[in-house]
């Protein structure tokens, strides 16, 4: 049961797909849920205001933010593709949301990166935290930018800011490497809960994963957040391996931790 | 249920809170519980024997010292303030209590040391037994000499010690620092049992915590000592928000370890 | 339950004491089990196929190992003793069984190490697969040469394996120290077949252990592997400790994480 | 004396202040070099060709990189500002670098980083490339944005990089913080002689210093690459403390290895 | 040459071996060097006062260090010895030097340590500034008493600390030991000199040493100070060697770091 | 110059290489030098005595050993191939020789090891002495079972031993990757002379290799050896440039460490 701190909370990328899934469980967060996306996703409910904004838009990012206590950043392309729209998007963006939280006296977001930041890594490596980037794309590129930029704003102006990267957040595993990486919603909701709530969040970088049998991540480092994952894909595993085949040893795609990225493009 | 083994134990600050706490749980791990404080406290009970000492007088400790099996040492100031009775108790108490059990064949001491020996670490900070002491007082400042005191007597003359790092050890937690510091207990003393059972104990430095879901301590480290805690300050979290406000991001005492200890004093 | 992935395994060392143990078990996870050790012991039951081979004999390893998918390899000298026949099993034998499979194409081997492969850390210290070998005798010796020639042969082939250390696996822990080593018989397995179907093992090296209380060993780094050990020395502590003695501080076999083996011979 | 290995050369930013300073000596390095910059700056000089290109034009940087055999990359904004620019010429301008580099088969860069990348550690902390980034502004966060990008085109494409994190590249220090972060113009080229020469590049983290007495940066991380500094800031010692003032211990500019760029903007 | 940057400069213990061999050299380092011990050591010369102070008294402490820009804290017991004198001159001494410190300003620290509180590593072993203290005796737990101490009033206070881990100084290196631990007075000096002038100090552990060939200790986190030794044991090397016996390896003065002092004692 | 500490010293693999190189310098460390091989290699000159021996031949070893103070033992076989003799030579021979030293007191030994032991790190990774074994071949394992073995002779039985890893011991480096690896013979002679004459050697890893500028080797952890190499490949980089090309970029002889070795064979 997640503890009600907040009066407004800023929830981008509103009309997502994890967009979607936040934007019920994070009423119980808060008093009002601020809820933004690029385009029209239709009308507010009960203890909701939406309101629209292109990330690349320094104004329309400087509305949104306005008047929230803390944000909640699901917003850009989330996949991998070509440079100029996640440039626009994720990096361009995410300069706009802190130089708005900056303005604003915003002081904690939950920053949604991504397994692909250290997509490069064997899935035979356990990683925590303290592991250099090696991002398998472009997308991965601007979400180890959006890191970057949010240990600038906090060792500056002390903005905290919960770096999630997230793995394979779905309603259940698809394949065998999302085992590895499966982070249920209610997990990432408690994640989320916990990256709110928790009295010093500092700048931390915390893996978004259930309680999975097979891990490549380590949060240890992230022990002040209080994050307890309640959910595992183990339930999921005879089911999976059974519709899924032994994976080529020989294929990038098994062998490093970003899976099918690391040979996603070039676009 | 802890394993007697011992014949005679030692329990010095018998008249403190945690000694009270620890005069009742104990009996269970010995055929008889030698307690001691600086002043009189009142009658022994059955299995029990009460020697006063004051910690500073070395033949006084040295006569409460002989003929047990293991000290638990709690006595000695156990709050921030002024540094001359500190000294006197808590550095040349310690001093005093070495070299009793070095004269006595006195082979395992569990000595409650604090969290305040690495109280100016930030608490969105995950600390092992291996980070270098960042002391937030004197009182910080003398247990740490006592850990390096007990260092010395294992690389010397083979006496093992437990210093435990105590957090906050009270009968449940006060404010939202606590729920990351919190040992029961019930706890603390399957902790000292530990520490008094495992085969071999040399000189370990273990966090005094339960199970906790925010923590900022890592006892991987003292595996050997098997110490499992069964308690948690999850249960108390949402009373101990209800209660408390978000605390200052600001105020010291809201970033580091140590809380109010960090800007005590000067004396 | 495990999960059938293979159709032929070869186990090793089939009629030793936990070649017994595996020969049940691991029925479950293949089609067809082909046993071997250097002497006749029995007949093959069903979905089993015997082949008899001295691990010293090149051209007889190879034909054991033809045709099969994986190797679990617990054959060999499992105590301590004078070097030859351990060189000669142990040395030869571990290269005559790499050769094969480099030959034959078999690309994952579950090889039964050992605990005394760093035999000679104390009993208060928490290693990991990065701690270097400190081998406690010949024998250990030997386990260390098999862990650097698997990773060789999986630097320049490929081919993946597991170095298992096991600890003391045994019906139940016999003495204060398997308190600590014990890995149950079902735990085993349990770690084998985690080993088998993790869809990346690469060459990793992880402690056989139960979920103890009182353990040396972190296998932080195994955690591709996905081993969740279900069983535990603690439900045996209180009995352990009724029937054996406090050991003895000053022995090096109580002092050292290998026991015994730290002072066994020299022959 | 450097070693003549290649035909030809890219130097970007050719007309800028290093720019200069490299375009006569890279000369001795190769058969042609090949200078570019954004705006027209001058003639080619023997052995020099020029080709024009803004960084942000893919078209344009395709062709100055086509038919070279290794890049000196020390194009696009070297100072704080605000993000705009900075985006377009160091973001957007590196990955199409990097994609040319992939297209045309160039498969080393000398990239100029920064030491701001790491601009918010202290001064009396050593610095390895291991540690993490913490970018102390704009500038500082698109320099850690190629190093990320030359990482992912090593990882993916092979391309070999040296981030070369220069500090600070004058005629001569200027004030005490330079004393540390100085290196001498024959040391830069130097370093990116033997860059270019060394049999393995891989993906090197380097910075870019004289031999100095006082430093905050280890370079033990590229011992590879050969580099030996010949020059150091210490004849420049008393003549900088004689002109300069002891600094303001409490102002950032002092406490920071980034020095002024901590407090610059922002914009 | 050293560069005089400050006006006053106090320095303790003056009358001791190292304090006259600082006596001379530290005048080129200020205006006037005030010298202070415990009791009378003659009259005052050019640039220099005399202020005597026992280093237990509070009052005393305060008064000399009254308007001085820095502290070479020299002064208090030098040797292994009964725990009482000890504590009075070096563990209750620093509390009142950094306690006068902190209410007159003084903002930095030149502390002389001793090798001996990393006396218990062996002398195979490489310590650097982060392995944990392992003192040889009460000597050496007054010295890890001051370092933790200078580390409390930096991080509360922001007072500057070189914590100076003192080898062997001596007009020349006297037996096989001193070849690694020896520090010239010249060295010692440029060794102060260093931390008196570097702009940013912080709290700092420095290995005192001089250029020798053999060592034990690294100072690679100390580069900030910019300490060049210009001296070493080596040309003392033969000398040593042919006046000195091969070293008993059996015995703890050999193969500890502190020498002799690791069997000093019991007093 | 040499000290002369030794009354007779015992060098193996005396008809060898670098046995013929060290046969003339290793006089000066010694009163008598011992020299054996297998097969006859002439006669003893003045200060020298030949007694032949076949390492896998225990009783011919023991002879060898028996009487001698210290062990330089670069007997075996020293290049890549068939299993059969390696394991004769330097896995037989070497158990044979430290058994030897063993029960005739000989307590310091100077193990001829080989890079080879680390061949499979790349040639862009600085390697230490804690950097787990990556053998590139049969000879490597050999050479790396030796590493392991003297370690327990050291744990169990307190024989010193400096495991030199050798890189290219030549008059001059024949390639580009010798220039990283290069060890001039006056370079290796003072390099077992620091070994013979530290005090305490323990049990010690060393990278055996001159100054070079490129190299992926870092001796921090064997400063107490007090290695100093006064040679350099740097003098004969451009000779070596002119005369061989740039490798093969993917190649795995240019990749990895090991050079050649990671392709030779398998046999």
């Amino acid at each position: 049961m997640p503890i009600k701190l907040h009066k407004k909370l800023l929830l981008t990328g509103a009309a997502g797909g994890l967009g979607m899934v936040l934007r019920t469980r994070l009423k119980a967060n808060c008093s009002l849920l601020r809820l933004s996306d690029r385009v029209a996703f239709g009308a507010a409910e009960a203890d909701e205001e939406i309101m629209l904004a292109d990330l690349a838009d320094a104004a329309a990012v400087d509305s949104i933010v306005a008047g929230v206590d803390a944000i909640i950043h699901m917003g850009g392309v989330s996949v991998e593709g070509p440079f100029a729209p996640i440039m626009q998007a994720n990096i361009l963006g995410v300069v706009n949301l802190y130089e708005a939280a900056r303005k604003h006296g915003v002081n904690r977001v939950i920053f949604a990166s991504s397994n692909h930041v250290t997509g490069f890594y064997r899935q035979d490596q356990t990683i925590t935290a303290d592991h250099a980037p090696r991002p398998d794309g472009f997308y991965a590129l601007s979400k180890a930018f959006g890191e970057n930029l949010s240990r600038l704003y906090f060792d500056r102006y002390g903005i905290e800011t919960a770096c999630v990267r997230i793995g394979s957040s779905f309603a259940e595993p698809l394949d065998r490497r999302m085992l590895a990486t499966w982070l249920s919603f209610d997990d990432l909701h408690r994640l989320i809960t916990a990256c709110l709530t928790t009295p010093v969040l500092g700048h931390s970088i915390v893996f978004g994963m259930s309680h999975n049998a097979v891990t490549w991540w380590d949060n240890a480092k992230a022990r002040h957040i209080g994050y307890v994952p309640l959910d595992s894909s183990d339930i999921f595993r005879d089911a999976v391996y059974a519709k899924t085949q032994m994976p080529d040893a020989s294929d990038p795609a098994t062998v490093y931790q970003g899976g099918g990225f690391v040979k996603a493009g070039p676009f």
